[in-house]
Parts: C-alpha cells; sequence; structure tokens
C-alpha cells in the first residue's frame, strides 16, 4: 500500500525548494523506485530534490519531527538496493549537487558535490594531469555521493585502493538538521575518532553527505594490457596470488569465466575475440606507470608467471581502441547477464589466496541447489561477483531454496577469512545474511552508533541490519 | 594521592594472571607511568601483564564491575600521552602479546599481536621479501599496538600510507568482555559499518586491541636518497608541492629547520654534515622503486625542481651506510630536542601546499610569545612536529602563556584547512585544544560513540575529549 505524506508537510517541502522539486506523482516516484538490484522496485511517497545543504538540513528536521523516513538516492546504479525507498517516505534525489566545487592542482585535492558522476569527476581531474583511481564499472552513471556511500571499489583497486581510501573529509547533515564537517583536508589525522571513516560505507544511514574531499594523485602517462586466456579456471584464481608473490602490484586484475565473455561477447557490439573452445576463463592484467620500459618488464614477469599454468596465447591490447574494447567488455559483464536472465548478484570477497577454493566452492554449492552461476570480478584483491542464473529454475525454488544456497556461499566465504560484501554495499538483499558475518552483539553495537547518529532511525530505514535485530 | 584497588580484587587478578604479572609496587608503577611526553609521570595503581584476549577480557569484567579505569600500556613511546594513567587505575602493559602470529606469504598479510615492536615486525616481513610501510620514528621500541591506537604514520606515509592503511582486521576486547574481530581479513570490506576504522586513531577508549591483521606490500628493491640544502625555509616548504605537481610522488620527503639538525648533530655520534651558515632548511628526500634507471630519472626530476630555489648543493647518499646516517640524524631529531631543553612538541597537519603559511604563522606568534620553535616533520604530508623550547621563558610563562600560544598554532592550522594532530593522536596533551577543531555537538557525537563501546568510562578515561564536557 503506498502510504502518502500529509499535504501540510508537502507544502512545508515546496515551499523550501520550490514546487518544481518537489513530486509526489505515480510515475517520477516509480521512476526513483529502483536501481541496478534485480528487478526491485520501492518508491518513495515524496520525491525531493534539494539544492543546499541547508535545505537538507531543514528536510531532515521535518522529517525527524514527524518519523518520516529519508532515504537519499544517488545514480541508480546500486547493486545492493541500498537506495531503494523500503519504507517509502522521501526519495532525497542528490541530482542537483552536481558541482565539482575546486580541483586543488596545489594540494592535489578536489572537492565536489555527491551528484557528480564518477566518470565526469576522473575526467575533469585527469584534464589538469590528476588521478582519481576508483573505477566502479557504473562510473559512467554512478555517484560519487554514491560511492561513498557503498564504499565502491573497482577495477584498480588491488594498487590503488577503494573509495574510502580517497576520502579526507566529508560535509555530513545529520538528522536532527546539523551540519558538519567530519574531518579535516589533509592526508594524515589523529584528531579523535574517525566519523570520516564511520560515514564511508554506511548507505546512508548515519548521515546526508553533501560535500566531498578527495585526494587525488599525479596521473599516470602509461599501461599495458593483456587478456589471459586459462584452459582451467581454477589455475587462473590460483596464477592471480602467483602474481603478486613475484612482487608486482598491477594496476588490475580482472577475473572472467568462460560464459561471462560468452555472453558479453554477444551483447556487446564490434569487439570480437577468439576464444578456444577449451578455454575456460580469462585474466585482464593491467600494469600502469611512468616508464614504459619498467611496464615492459612487469609485463614480463606476469608472462613469466602465467605460463608456468595451461594457458592459450597472451593477447596483447597493441592500442587505446583494443585497450578500450576489453574494459568495455569487462565491464559489460553485469548488464550482459542481467540482459540473458534472471539472475542474483553477490560480491563474496576473500583474501586473494583463497579464490580457487571460493570458486570450486560455489561450482559444488550450485550442482547441489541445481543452478548455474557465471562468476567474474576484482581477482586481485579476491573480490569475486557471483551471478546466480534463474534459467530453469521455478518460482518456488527461486524464492525459496536459493537464499539457503547464498546462505551457504556465504558461510564458505566467511570460513575463508572472507566476507558478505566487498564494494556492492549490503542494503536491502543481503541484510538477512549478516548473521555470517557478525555476532548479535556485534550487530547491536553497530545497530547503537545507528541511534546516536539517528536516534528515531529516520535515515534509509530496512537496510544493512537484519530484520527484527534485538 | 595515590588510589589504591582494593586487597580482594587485587586477589582476583593474581589468580587470574599468577602473582609475578600483578604489580602494585611503587617503582614498577613508576616505570610504566611515563612515556615520551614532555616529562609527565602518571603510574598506574596497578600494572597487569596479562598474555591472552581471554585474561583480558576477565580483567576489563571486573574492572568495569567495580569501575576502575584501564589504561594500555604499550612500548612508552607516544607523544600525546595516550598511555599515561592519568585517573590512575590498571595499567594494562600488552609487552607478553608480542608474537608475529602468521607471516600469509600467500595473501600478503601479517596476523601480529599488539606487543610487537615495530622494527622487528618490518624486519620479519622483510625477510621473506615483504613491505610493512608505516615507520614512525620511534619504530626500535614502539608495539604495533600502539601504532593502531594513535594511527601512526612515519617518513613513508606520503607515497605508502599511514598505519590505518594497512589494518585489516582487529581482535579487540570490549569493556563487558566480549572478545571480537572487527571485520575480516580481505583488502575491500563494504559490509556494515566499519568497526576497525573506528577502533585505529581511538586511543584505547574503545576496546583492547588483541590481535591484528595487516596488509603487505612486496618489498622495494632499490631506493635513492638525497639532502637538499635550502638558504630560505619557506622556500623548502614551497619546494614540497612543487614535486608533487611535477608528478612525482616521493618515498618519503622531510623538512628540518636549520636548528634540528644542528642540535642533532651534536647529539648523535659520527655523522658529520658539512653546512654553510646562510642554510636555514634541509629537505631529505626519497625514492623508492624496482626499477634503478627510473629511481634516476625522478631523482633529475626533482633536481630539476628544487633546483628553481636558492639551494647549495645537493648531497646525495652514496651506500648504504650514509643512507643510514641520514636516517638515523632525522629520527634523532626528537630526542636531541628533548635533550637540549624541556620543550612541548605540536603535531600539526596541513594540506602540505599552506606548510610556508603554517611555518611563517609560527615564527611570529613565537616572536609575539617570545619563544623559538625548532620546527621539523614529514612535509610530504603537511604533517610538520613544531617542538616549543622552554628556553629562558619562566616557569609561569611556561605553563600559563604557552597554551594561549599553542591555542594561536591551532587555530592557524585549522583555518588552513588542517588539523592538530597527524600520527601523534590527542591524548592527554592536546584535549583542552579539540574545541578548535570540531564543535560541541561534534565532540558530544564522538563521546557518544565512546558511551556505546564503554558505557561506564573505564577505558583510558582523561583522554581525547576537554574536561568537563558535557
Amino acid at each position: 500500500m503506498r502510504i502518502s505524506i500529509h499535504y501540510a508537510i508537502v507544502e512545508q517541502f515546496e515551499e523550501l525548494l520550490g514546487r518544481e522539486y518537489v513530486s509526489n506523482d505515480f510515475d517520477t516516484c516509480q521512476e526513483y523506485g529502483h536501481d541496478e538490484t534485480e528487478n526491485l522496485s520501492f518508491p518513495p511517497s515524496l520525491l525531493l530534490k534539494p539544492r543546499t545543504s541547508e535545505e537538507i538540513a531543514e528536510i531532515l528536521k521535518i522529517a525527524n519531527e514527524h518519523r518520516i523516513p529519508v532515504t537519499a538516492i544517488g545514480g541508480q546504479t546500486g547493486l545492493s538496493g541500498g537506495a531503494l525507498c523500503v519504507r517509502q517516505g522521501i526519495g532525497l534525489s542528490m541530482e542537483r549537487f552536481n558541482q565539482i566545487i575546486e580541483i586543488d592542482q596545489n594540494n592535489l585535492q578536489v572537492t565536489v558535490e555527491p551528484g557528480v558522476i564518477t566518470q565526469v569527476l576522473r575526467d575533469a581531474v585527469s584534464q589538469v594531469g590528476l588521478f582519481y583511481p576508483p573505477d566502479p564499472s557504473s562510473q559512467g552513471s554512478c555517484f560519487i555521493g554514491g560511492n561513498i556511500a557503498e564504499n565502491a571499489g573497482g577495477a584498480r583497486a588491488l594498487k590503488y585502493g577503494v573509495t574510502r581510501d580517497y576520502v579526507l573529509n566529508l560535509e555530513v547533515v545529520l538528522p536532527n538538521g546539523e551540519i558538519m564537517w567530519t574531518g579535516a583536508n589533509t592526508l594524515k589525522n589523529s584528531t579523535g575518532y574517525n566519523l570520516t571513516h564511520l560515514m564511508v560505507g554506511s548507505e546512508g544511514t548515519l548521515g546526508i553527505v553533501t560535500k566531498i574531499v578527495l585526494k587525488l594523485l599525479p596521473q599516470n602517462k602509461h599501461n599495458i594490457l593483456i587478456l589471459v586466456p586459462f584452459f582451467d579456471a581454477t589455475e587462473a584464481c590460483q596464477a592471480v596470488a602467483k602474481i603478486f608473490q613475484a612482487g608486482i602490484v598491477p594496476s588490475a586484475l580482472e577475473f572472467m569465466e568462460r560464459e561471462a565473455i560468452d555472453w558479453t561477447l554477444k551483447y556487446v557490439d564490434g569487439i570480437s575475440i577468439e576464444i578456444k573452445d577449451e578455454v575456460q576463463a580469462h585474466l585482464l592484467i593491467e600494469v600502469d606507470g611512468n616508464y614504459p620500459d619498467m611496464l615492459f618488464s612487469e609485463i614480463e614477469k606476469i608472462a613469466a608467471v602465467v605460463e608456468q599454468f595451461s594457458i592459450d596465447e597472451i593477447l596483447f591490447a597493441d592500442t587505446e581502441d583494443q585497450k578500450n574494447a576489453l574494459w568495455k567488455l569487462r565491464r559489460a559483464v553485469n548488464e550482459a547477464v542481467k540482459a540473458n536472465s534472471t539472475y542474483k548478484e553477490e560480491d563474496t570477497v576473500v583474501p586473494r589466496y583463497e579464490l580457487p577454493k571460493l570458486l570450486s566452492g560455489i561450482k559444488t554449492i550450485g550442482e547441489r541447489y541445481n543452478f548455474k552461476t557465471v562468476c567474474y570480478g576484482h581477482a586481485g584483491d579476491g573480490n569475486l561477483h557471483i551471478n546466480i542464473i534463474k534459467g530453469e529454475l521455478s518460482e518456488h525454488e527461486w524464492k525459496y531454496e536459493i537464499p539457503k544456497a547464498i546462505r551457504e556461499i556465504f558461510e564458505l566465504t566467511v570460513s575463508l577469512k572472507g566476507t558478505l560484501s566487498g564494494e556492492h554495499g549490503i542494503g536491502y538483499v543481503q541484510k538477512s545474511y549478516m548473521d555470517i558475518a557478525f555476532s548479535r552483539n556485534h550487530l547491536l553495537l553497530m545497530k547503537s552508533i545507528k541511534n546516536v547518529f539517528d536516534p528515531n532511525g529516520i535515515l534509509n530505514p530496512g537496510k544493512i541490519f537484519p530484520d527484527g535485530l534485538k
């Protein structure tokens, strides 16, 4: 049932923001009611599009007074349902927070609003020779604010770290309307509890981020990209740890199962790669830096490692076009799988040497429950995306049996000293598995922190914590 | 007045740990009552030396029941008084937690107990070709657990990050006796609130860390170290940002004022460097990597940058001995200053381009209050250590006027978008300046988080928060 917000409150918002930025019409709310998580739809009761931190402060004060849920909505590319309005209430679209406030070339920092598209930000700093490394696959449409909410990763995280590693300072609005900076614009900070780091990855449940100060690096000038076809998928996983053991830190090390590439080649236009029937998996490997000779030497060492395994010929991407094509292929896997079948995606992460065990365990669980998986992801940091394909499963199996299988997958992950999510967050779809990673007391501790920031529980309710946690 | 702990409770501890690990004799308590912060002395009422997490759990349960303060004590090298038992109670020496549990060469991780000396850990992983970058100047005697408590930095932080950036997972004991792992042994983690990062830098006020999982890197094979004498100290600061702007990320970039070197040369044996009278400051600059040609090219670029300023001849450290001598010199500055005069040390940090403004502002404040400062530190990340020298100041000035001057220095720091501490922590000596960096509501938010973990306030009371905060 659709819960509506009292017209007197709606009027308050209209007065605050202007009528055009307040909407409760069905179609608009529907439009903002989904992200990229399965085919879920949870529209807000009311969609607001504020422009300033002060407006958000006013909105939160009103919502707090009336106990109305508030869910921040970014680029709608989330994969855990973090921005879905599962308890309806206010959808707070951050799309008008779309300014890059300052690129500080003296300090290698950028101050940016949360509604800026990640790729736009990366391109803008690149124009002045700077580098913002985190590059989630959705970078062409996701918002930097969403990246912070979910602590997004991407292909370059194994060398450069995740979003968290670049966040220096955040302006946030708390449910009581307080606007504060969490830290300082410094590379080092040992001044009280680090609320900046607590905010990163908290999925909009502690406060609304309204300004972001990010660390930047000098832009690298060169890179080399290769695609290595493995005749045995487990060996591809084994090669991952071996590369690091050889003393090399690649800038990307991506794993793709055979199906991931096959489906994507069919889905994406203009890319053709010949793959022998016997090939089971690929590693896409990149090194980057400023010195081409050094990169050639690193790639040679990597080649020497992978050649110890049973592989087909290594493909070198010789031109920028070839590189772009391979990255496009990798980035489109998720969409291709989605286009092919109903699926659920898990975001498991383990210490990287445990990847072969994780992969073979998943396949065994799949055989037992009679489903197929397409696995791919950021193998360099042990982050494996598992697409569970509905295929021929009945609706009943999909609804009642698959969650048991997912539970087994997560139990395996945690037994390998890994955890539920590497970069997608827990959001709505993984919250009922949180008991696998954390004790009840641990979850209650997190919940108590939530209560400190948001005593009335208005911020993004129904996320992260399992239902009924007490 | 010395508060004693009831003999019945002492007996409980004796039964738990064995008599030899429980001590309330005056000399022992005195010995554990100081760190390297000024000449402060705050001995515990009772010193305990547990060996296991379970023992700590029992100790905390008893202390919690009887509201006895518990302060973890590490290598006693702290510079903010973080481990001083300012409210007496139990001093919890972590010295018996001295095992490196596992160096995991497959995953490039190490699991270590908090009482391991940082240098011992760095050497042990280096033996198998691995690299733990954080290198606080006290690495020869500080504990890795203390590094986590204060989020210690070091000379290599500008390229490799601080302690925080290497902490993957922590076993902690909470005041209620609960033992929990904060996260997972993974490089990426978006699974609930990040309690690991909340714990890092919390100075023993939220829980007692008992096991630590750290990320490691492959060891670099080569480095080049140069010492650049500047005729103008402000220009040395200006050069820092220029080096990064040239697209280079050095592995160390240390600033030392003239006095810092002069005093240290007198203090340390066996090092001689000729310094022209006109030289006002030095930059010690290191680049590292696996390819000597690349390093020579980087050092040439750096030389081209610094030569735009007014400098004397660049000194290249040609041998390992020369490198060690220069590092010894840099690391001994703090001790040398201490040996020379009563002093107070501040740990300011600003965006690196603001360093010249900070330095000249400090000198102006010093002139006004009539004191001398010796400044040095990790200029590459804007982290400037300021030694305020007592010299000819009266006790009255030292006690009542200097705190006003320090307040002005911190106000300047914060106005430059910096903060109070880059790597030493707030502890005891900086807590009364916290209102400069944070609003009262911000501090109350931190305090509420403290209350979630430690509702009875037994863990390291009298630290971080200004007295009387309500």
